[in-house]
Order: C-alpha cells, then structure tokens, then sequence
C-alpha cells in the first residue's frame, strides 16, 4: 500500500489526524508472553515495557529488530545572523561533509548498533528567513521539507532514529517549544553547541520576539514560522513512520520539538515514540515531560545528529532481544515461583 | 606474564594491596584526541569520560571493545532454610540448564552485544552454611571460589561482565553491605525475586543476626562468613580483571556487593570498574553512593544475571566507536567554534 501524499499543510494535518493506532492484539500477546518468561515478574524493569509497545507497533508478538534506520537532516537557520550559536554557519555544510565521509559520531553509533545511515543536506545555500523578521519558510517550502524526511523513510526499515544538524537550530527548537507549550524563551534555550551568557540573552530574546511575531494556535504554522527545513523534515519522516508502522526513537531537543509538532496537532501522534534520552540542553526535559516520555538514557548527552536516539537502539536491541528469545519458564522446565 | 596466584586469604589481600593502576599516558593522550574530535567540547557528555577511563585501563589512546566476555557464576546458599526467597532453592540448577540452552535473558544480551558467556556452576549441591549460625564457607571453601572467578578470566577479553544466579543471594549480599557499610538490616534489604512483606521482615533479620554473630574488621573474612561461592567467584573475577588490565561494568546489587570486599580491603580497587545500571533493589543504589559510582542506565532491572550490565556494554561500545572512529576536526575540514 502506497503511502498518502499531500501538497500542502491541511492535507497533510488531515493525515497527522487519521494515524493508524499500535495493534493491541499483538501488545497483548507479548504481555502474556512476557508473563512466563524465565525470569522473576517485572525484573527486566522498563525492558518488558519497551518489548510490548515495540510488538504493538510492529504488529507481532514476539517480534525482531534487525533494520534500524537513522536518517540525519541539515538545514541552515537565518536566525544565526542574530550571533545566537557559538559555532559559524558554514559548519552545517561542513558536518555534512564529515557525515557523508563517515566521520561523525552518528556514523560510529549507526555502525556500532548495525543501523543504516542516510544523509539529507536540505538547500543549505537558502537559509531559512531570520523568524524575528519574518516566516522562516513559505507553506510550499515547509511543505517541501516534510516531503523530504516523509520521502527518506524506507518502509522495510522496523525502527527510526532521526538525527539533525543545523547551526542556530537549537534556537528554532525553543521558539518552536515556547509557541506550542508556553513559558519564555529563558524558559527554554540553553547553550546548544556552546554559546556563552551574553549569547544566551540573545536567544532568549530572538525566541521572545519570535513567538511573538507568529501567533497561532495551528501547530504545523508554528513549524513553517519558526522552525527549519531539517527540523520540519525530521517531522515529515516521524509521521511516515507511524504510517508505516515504525516505531521511532526520539532524539535530543531539537528533534523532540519537530516531533511535538506531530502531538499538538493530535494527541497521542508521538505514541509510536519513545525518548531515546534526556539531553543536557535543559529544556530537553521539560519538553519531555510535556510529552509524558520517561528518557531511556541520561548520560549528558548535547550533541544532536540523533546520537542519543542511536545509543538507545542498544537498549531496544537488548529488550526486543531478551522477550523474542529467552525460554518460557515450560520449555526451560524452570519452577515458577 | 602469568597472573599471580593466591592459596589464601591472606596472598589475595596481598594481591588487592598490589594492584596496578591504570595507564595514565593512554588517558592523557585520549583527552587529547577527545578534544579535537569533531563535536563541540563536551557534546558526548558522559561518553568521553569513558572513553578516557577504558584507554587508560586498556594502556591505548584510542582502544576497541572486540572482545567482550559475560561470566556468570551460580551458587545456592544455606540461609534458603531462613525462608528468605520468592523462589525455591532448586530454581538456582534449573536456571542454570536453562544458561546453557540459551534461553535465559543473561543469553540474548550477550549475543546482542557480541558478548562470549560462559557459564560456573559452583557446588550447587552443597549449599553455603546457615550463615545465622555458622560462617558461610570454611577458608578453604572461599578461597576455591576466588580461585574459579580468578581462572574464569579469559586474559584476551577486553570488558568483563559477571552475572550471578543463587537463590537466597540477595540476603548474603544484604549482609555483607551491612557488615562492610553500617546500617541495620532494613536498609539493605530488598524484595529480590519478589519476597513478600513478611519475608521481607525475616531477610532484615536474618541479616542483622548474621552480621552480629561474624564480627571483623577484615573484608575478606566477611566475603567467607557472609558471602556465597558465586559470591566469593565474582571477587575473584574482577581482581583478576584489573590484573590484567580489563575494565570492569559491575552489574546489580549481588555483583557490586561483591565488588566491594576489594574496594574496602584497598580503596581504589575497583577503579578499573564502572557502574552498569541502578537496579531496582533499592539496596543497590546506596551501595554505588558508598563506592562512588554513578551507574549508566537505570531502567529498573532487578534480574541479575549480569543482565544490567550486558546492558550498558551497549553503552560502552558506543563510547569507544565515537572515541575511536570519529575525525578530527583537521582530518574533516570542520571549523572548531
């Protein structure tokens, strides 16, 4: 079955609305399975949890794991003539270089977790408008970006990781959280890649400005004022992927921003998504709680590039691996207690 | 070079006294490359710290993990006979048929992360003592435990996880957190397996009769009143590790209890050790304060096995696959902020 297309935002609001739900014969099927396996009930903790939300979303009670994908955007934000990143713009282009060339962290964790990595560099040459002035994006240019990341997802995969890189991103990912969730920018920026104490004033202020420049109470418009072309393609992809029945893990601030977009247009769109981590970009967590996802990992991770998200596909590699393949307590003829 | 070999208690204490300290060039010239590494300063949070820790124990600026090794050891204990466990005692030979099918959780984690696992059943049919009214084990007994964790080591490995399976092992090591530690009973007893309230009330004092009645100020002799011979086997295995110069990934509550009879014979002994998980024995958590350790992942597991700590051997590949494969910000061509 081909996957819907749209051409502009409604149609594609239209489909956020009609997402398919998890298979909740199947989730039953690994909870019961999960009941005699051989091990004290409730002892591998958040790992039984993770298997039945992973088998409800895949469709299969004992299912495997074997394709993850991860799939890093790139997009230029025109918000960094504001001087709100401690890093130049040319270092988007240049990073993609680097992913394109192996040499990123990403690379290393998509290789070491034996997830396929691809790499969208979306019109790095045309930043986004600088939103404490205007629209970052056009409907036809947001709408393009989501038919990006949409486009990039390979239905064979069975997870997505979804990565960005983007100078001056971070300060888009909390314009973006402050419209949809409230509180001031304060509330929400952090140092991203390492801006010092005046830089932060300054993105505080440009997200304030921002915000208050594009007033709206639809979602996917605060994606087109003040978000990315990366950012909006991570939320083209996270929505393909519940089409398609891939559960997602969510990466670090930016990534979750672009995935809440999704939740505010529908509750219960991020469903098919876990929070891989918690990042040290302070509003991570807050946005994470808005969400009511519990990260699987807190190991101060800042970086993007969906590292966070890539380290958890280990720990769902090892949920998915222990409920699909230990013995139940009748076929390891072990006493049950 | 052989490792040294110990016929008593008192050459292993000599041994822990000796213990060789981490390569503190490697480490220095991991920082180094860290810092140029192509991510903003501290961007993998705590990532590059382990980085750092394994090159130093593993004597390389930048090291790989190929070589992995799970050993879990199994042991039954007399204090069963207090009503201590969930289980029946026979549950500690059952599960470990059920180890060596591969049908156990401690099985699939060690395949998903490219783990060897074998696999020590120690003299299951003869129970440890009663340790309410005799020491555990006779010095003999102890030291032939030590002896198999100490043998089960294979030098070539180059991570080191041991996992435990005893029925009653919760209670022995509730003990020896107390004995080595302070506090009653009550604050290092746990649910284990799943022991309900009043079986709760009998592990707390059975704990504080045992400690009452094996008084001493010397670790080792705790480890051989209080301990169990899986116990007294995973001693044995992580000081032969740090012998070696294999780092260490502790798993839950029994795991670092047993741990910590060589940390409190000489501090820093198990500096070549890294907290895996926080389990969710609550004891656990306050014997990882007591050893300074801030545990990877805290996901709830309760199980043992060595499972927590198969875990975060995920984690700790991607540490070294970031450290060791990603390109400098020279070798990319990416301006460094």
């Amino acid at each position: 079955m081909p996957a819907k297309q749209f051409t502009n935002l409604k149609e594609f609001a239209a489909i956020i609305e009609g997402f398919p739900s998890s298979d909740q014969s199947a989730e039953a099927g690994a909870k019961a399975r999960n009941d005699v396996l051989t091990k004290p009930p409730g002892a591998l903790g958040r790992l039984e949890g993770l298997a039945a939300w992973y088998a409800g979303w895949r469709g299969q009670a004992a299912p495997t794991l074997e394709n993850p994908l991860v799939i890093v955007f790139a997009g230029n934000h025109g918000i960094t003539a504001q001087g709100v990143s401690a890093f130049p713009a040319e270092v988007t282009a240049q990073m993609v270089v680097n992913f394109e060339a192996g040499g990123a962290a990403i690379n290393q964790l998509s290789k070491a977790f034996g997830a396929k990595m691809s790499v969208h560099a979306i019109d790095l040459d045309i930043p986004t408008a600088d939103f404490t002035t205007a629209a970052a994006m056009s409907e036809a240019g947001v709408v393009a970006a989501l038919k990006i990341g949409w486009d990039s997802v390979d239905p064979a995969a069975d997870l997505l990781v979804c990565g960005e890189m983007g100078i001056g991103n971070t300060t888009s990912a909390a314009a973006i959280a402050s419209a949809l969730y409230g509180g001031n920018g304060d509330d929400w920026v952090g140092r991203g890649t390492g801006v010092d104490d005046d830089g932060l004033k300054r993105k505080a202020d440009v997200v304030d400005r921002g915000v208050a420049l594009h007033k709206t109470d639809v979602p996917l418009e605060t994606l087109r004022c003040l978000g990315g072309r990366e950012v909006a393609a991570i939320t083209g992809a996270i929505a393909r992927a519940r089409v398609e029945g891939i559960p997602v893990i969510l990466d670090g601030f930016i990534c979750t921003a672009a995935a809440s977009i999704l939740e505010k247009t529908s509750a219960g769109a991020l469903d098919h998504c876990v929070a891989g981590h918690v990042s040290a970009e302070q509003a991570h967590k807050r946005l994470l709680n808005h969400l009511g996802k519990e990260p699987l990992l807190a190991l101060g991770l800042r970086l993007g590039e969906g590292s966070g998200a890539a380290l958890a596909i280990g720990v769902l590699k090892g949920a998915i691996a222990c409920h699909s393949g230990m013995a139940t307590f009748t076929q390891a003829g072990v006493s049950d207690g």
